[in-house]
């Protein structure tokens, strides 16, 4: 697609998938969103991007996702995927090069109840900065993150290795990895403050090509959640 | 095992998982290990049975996984799979015969689409009995449950198969059967007054072999769930 701006109900619906390409339906700032965006880069699958308007969804998005979620995956077929780890799952079965699962089914199942894990984590980065925009109390919330990194850290530690699979980055490095981009725009970055493992991985993570290319500044995180907190979120912020 | 008798705290720990076996930790009457039950039987798997007592869970049991879930695998090599999804998956890649998940990526990503839609059904048959128990009125949950079994069933009739993946019986079955068998247990039968598809669907299920060997009697089921509504579940009960 030649813009990045987000569609909303009335635009036009972007042509057909081009074959050879696979589409994704993003939001540029969503952490869901930029697990399959990892995923795509990782493994240099050439894909185009469509940035939905998820305050105001086309009708065109809908029929094709009734649910409305991103990531969505559309095929030149047709075929639609969601859930960012079935999108993620799907990309790395389809296209066979740089795979990011490992082939052992007890490897691969560990990946699994990692990220099951994980997805206790993820309701942390909204419910702290809702809380604090609501003026509530969040140290307990804050405590129980840390808990929750405190105990990832020893589990990498344990593991002796330098990713989250072995001494390579591989799916479920990426699958983690946006919350702790947002770490310091949600300023929790305190929380890596007494986990140290933790804190190398996210060094090495930042020179990844894939992660590199999908990341935005803080400084942009910021801007763009205070419009999200605000309750009118500036999809296209600093196009 | 010699015994289907649950094993509380204080307990002997089982010996080792025997070379070309497989274990699964249990309770009788989970739905969730119900679902590996069924793909363990399905596979024709060789495997045994430690049930566990959930409410006073032996040490040793929470040494091998400490959030001290029911299903949980163990192999000989002492590898640990929890999580129903994931132990049902770790099954198929490990025993080829009898493939319950399709090989192409797009309907397997489909399946599992579908197996996140039902995993906003399963909290119903908690929620309505838990609520009638309290006095409360539950009508308005019944109604939700009507309406998202009845989806269900028109995503079966517009498939035109008799099972949901196809003609035969495939993994997405197995995921949500557990609940269909439960629902006369729960007084939800009247559930299903509305979506002929799912009715003809529950019926043929029950023809299927390892629905038959891991299914207990309505009775049954009954005797057991006033147990634990009261707080008291009786794991052994039948024994």
């Amino acid at each position: 697609m030649s813009t990045e701006k987000c569609f909303a109900n009335g635009s036009a619906a972007p042509g057909p998938v081009p074959k050879g390409h696979i589409r994704l339906y993003s939001m540029r700032f969503c952490p869901f969103a930029q697990r399959t965006r990892l995923v795509l880069n990782a493994k240099g699958i050439t894909y185009d991007t469509v940035n939905i308007h998820l305050k105001d969804k086309p009708d065109w998005f809908l029929e094709k996702n009734p649910l409305g979620l991103v990531p969505t995956l559309e095929t030149p077929a047709g075929e639609v995927i969601y859930e960012s780890p079935i999108t993620c799952e799907y990309l790395d079965e389809v296209y066979p090069e740089k795979k990011l699962l490992p082939s052992s089914p007890f490897a691969k199942a560990q990946q699994k109840m990692m990220l099951e894990h994980f997805s206790k984590v993820t309701p942390y980065f909204y419910k702290i900065p809702m809380g604090r925009r609501n003026g509530e109390d969040v140290s307990g919330l804050e405590a129980e993150l840390k808990e929750k990194l405190a105990k990832l850290s020893k589990d990498l530690a344990n593991k002796k290795t330098k990713f989250f699979g072995g001494d390579s980055i591989t799916m479920i490095d990426y699958m983690m990895w946006p919350w702790f981009e947002r770490l310091e725009t949600f300023e929790l970055q305190h929380c890596l403050d007494g986990t140290p493992e933790l804190k190398k991985w996210t060094e090495r993570m930042r020179e990844d090509p894939a992660v590199k290319v999908t990341m935005y500044s803080t400084d942009t995180y910021k801007a763009f959640y205070k419009t999200y907190v605000d309750g009118k979120p500036d999809y296209d912020y600093g196009l």
